[in-house]
């Protein structure tokens, strides 16, 4: 049997980062990571293969960064676990034992079972396997119509790139807008507008009703009847726990299916842990379960299992899901981060809401300047920052992780008004136009 | 005699933030701002100026933002304060008799008048007047060789500037790097290079001695009796308070000419305020006196002055001044933010430096990416966050934001392990190796 202290099963962020920050933290400590695919795809890197990359193969995770560290690598599927005995089964190699054991088994595409002929050819759900990803792209090089199903942020950011390699694309979300669930309206709106420019056709607030062709798809039925030519369908429609494994194993598990974890990620059973799209998430400000789904959730969460494992070493930081998303679409970037305007509301948050548009270099002459629009939600009461979306250039990647930090940390639009930042013309907007100062103030004079 | 309730003295940064600012908290009061000049430069474009816009013109702050907000502008220049009174006298207009008074009256740069040749022709100090610059700027057409004396901000964005214009470019140096006021030497060392990669001539470590020429610079004379052939000189030796209009009116000055301010940007004069390059600067760490003259740090002060200048409306935010900067030197970007290693370690801290070098975007293989490259600098005893220094890709310019609001809010190497972020491939670092999660953890296994 091999013996190893920590076991992670799981190759993706969750368990890259698990492993690599274990072994930091724990250096005598054996760590091990056993995955199913030869190679690790960078997920969110995915649908950068179908323009830019051109290659699955391109977007790889490299191994260094596991093996460098000290951390054994295994290919293989773990197919049962044993919590009595601490011991993992595996479809090829001999058992292993562990003494402190991480699921970081990740999520599956959801597949629409009730939509007729979703099982048809060039219908392709996104799995996170470079040969199955490669395999797409070589089908799709002779395919020129694609219809791209949910507009969320993996469908739009495929909707981008097909369209950037030439294809003819529509984007079929059921929800009145692209994009709902990180932004309110003004920023989908935005996002949309880009789109429409660039020529992918938009379509919401409708819902997909049949997939038609023989063998392999041909035409995507609209509920109102509207048939769109289709050589190839992308599922877009969001991503379910992987928890199989930790179920039949008698760990806990929720009504959706992920598992459920304490703020040090901790699972039901001692000594398991998991993280990741597998394990349950908990929303900063409500407490409730929510279905954020994102690689930089799970590699929070990593963090936080990892330096916890024997023993609790570090205070708990995973207080909570803060939902922080950004994206690129053609030539406008955009961040979000905590609650959108209309989910506080709907949680019952008295809000004030603070807005701000500038430009993202100055002065506004400098070539390659933005417009960018910043939009901050505030409790009322406290004047806590809940929530932030902006669309602009590229700075919005990093300026979304200063609100994320800002939310995280329960900083107020009066601290936020006059916090110190630098600036530079090429990189910022002005000192005198900086926009989270800028927009919170706006904030404040509407008490 | 004009009246007004709020008068402000100075039309850069802080003076026209303090005047949108207060109109806007205090919406029922008249608000006039002076100034001296016909146009306003934006202060840190103008090195641009001399590559990248070619036109002063292209750098002026648009005075629709000080119109729109509702605040009168007066071209002027104030010749003396009654500070009993409440009366400004002006050069060319009536006196205005005001309530509140702000003084924002910005910096003049260092002219070194210990080095013979200061005042040849073709000797350049940089003043912020549009005329002038452009004077400069059609001079510089015809000459070839370019010394800029000083390589701080100014120096190097000067010598960029104008070596992608084309130019021969010197940059002398006195102390061992350039930038090192901001950065550690690792950082320095980077900037440096880049400079020398694109033919800029660095030289560190050496004294100018002698300014020579007939009427006009013809050659700068080094301390060890080098010559460098010179059509002009560039002068980026830094800048001193402008206070003499408060010094002679009675208020309060520090040794080094600095109006003297409380937290909420008082003078020791009741309804008199000063905000910018012209008021003390205090350090966050060891509330010491230091001449950090930003524009960023003006616009804060601005902010707090504004909001605090009818009673103290708001809790003071300037708790002193955590000298934030960033920068673009051709390809690589800078940021730095709070204490260098050096200088922690001179004010008597024991600090522990985490690291972590990573690519900008994720997959690495994505066009445009760059090396990223992050210090931070903590306190040992309690690990709260001092000090940051990144050189990378331009989402430097935002990212370092992040940590300047990590500084002033004292957060520690514990909460930065795990705190979440935002992460896109186009956009950020990997969640697996975002880079203030990753060197906080660095840190922590240190101890």
């Amino acid at each position: 049997m091999i013996k190893t202290d920590i076991l992670i099963i799981g190759g993706s962020a969750g368990g890259i980062l698990t492993a690599t920050t274990a072994k930091k933290v724990f250096t005598d400590k054996k760590v091990m990571l056993i995955r199913k695919t030869k190679t690790v795809m960078v997920p969110c890197g995915i649908p950068y293969i179908f323009g830019t990359l051109k290659d699955a193969g391109k977007n790889r995770i490299p191994d260094a960064m596991i093996l460098n560290a000290g951390v054994e690598l295994l290919i293989d599927e773990v197919v049962k676990i044993d919590k009595e005995n601490k011991i993992a089964s595996l479809a090829e190699n001999e058992e292993i034992s562990y003494d402190k054991l991480v699921i970081a088994t990740g999520s599956l595409p959801i597949i629409p079972k009730f939509i007729n002929g979703y099982d048809l050819n060039n219908v392709f759900p996104i799995l996170k396997d470079e040969e199955y990803l490669n395999d797409i792209l070589n089908k799709l090089v002779n395919m020129q119509n694609i219809v791209v199903i949910g507009g969320g942020f993996i469908g739009v950011e495929f909707a981008e790139q097909l369209k950037k390699d030439g294809k003819n694309v529509t984007i079929v979300e059921v929800a009145e807008k692209c994009l709902w669930q990180a932004f309110d309206n003004k920023i989908c709106d935005i996002a949309e507008q880009e789109m429409k420019e660039n020529n992918i056709n938009v379509m919401t607030g409708i819902k997909v009703k049949n997939i038609l062709g023989n063998e392999k798809v041909e035409e995507v039925e609209l509920e109102n009847g509207e048939r769109i030519k289709a050589d190839a369908v992308i599922l877009g429609m969001g991503v379910v726990p992987n928890s199989n494994i930790a179920k039949e194993a008698g760990i806990k598990v929720n009504e959706k299916s992920a598992i459920v974890v304490d703020e040090y990620m901790r699972t039901s059973e001692k000594d398991i842990f998991a993280v990741g799209d597998c394990a349950e998430k908990t929303c900063l400000f409500t407490n409730k379960n929510i279905p954020i789904l994102l690689a930089s959730t799970a590699a929070m969460e990593a963090k936080v299992a990892a330096c916890n494992l024997y023993g609790l070493k570090y205070l708990r930081e995973n207080k909570g899901t803060i939902s922080a998303f950004s994206t690129k679409i053609f030539n406008k970037s955009f961040g979000a981060a905590g609650l959108t305007e209309r989910r506080a509301k709907e949680e019952g948050f008295e809000v004030i809401v603070g807005k701000f548009t500038t430009m993202d270099k100055h002065p506004g002459s400098l070539p390659g300047t933005n417009t960018l629009d910043l939009t901050l939600i505030f409790v009322r009461t406290s004047g806590v920052l809940i929530g932030a979306q902006i669309s602009g250039g590229e700075s919005v990647g990093e300026m979304i992780n200063i609100l994320s930090l800002a939310i995280q940390k329960g900083l107020t639009a009066n601290e936020l008004n006059t916090f110190q930042v630098a600036t530079h013309p090429l990189l910022t907007s002005s000192p005198i136009a900086y926009p989270i100062n800028a927009a919170s103030l706006d904030a404040l004079t509407k008490y």
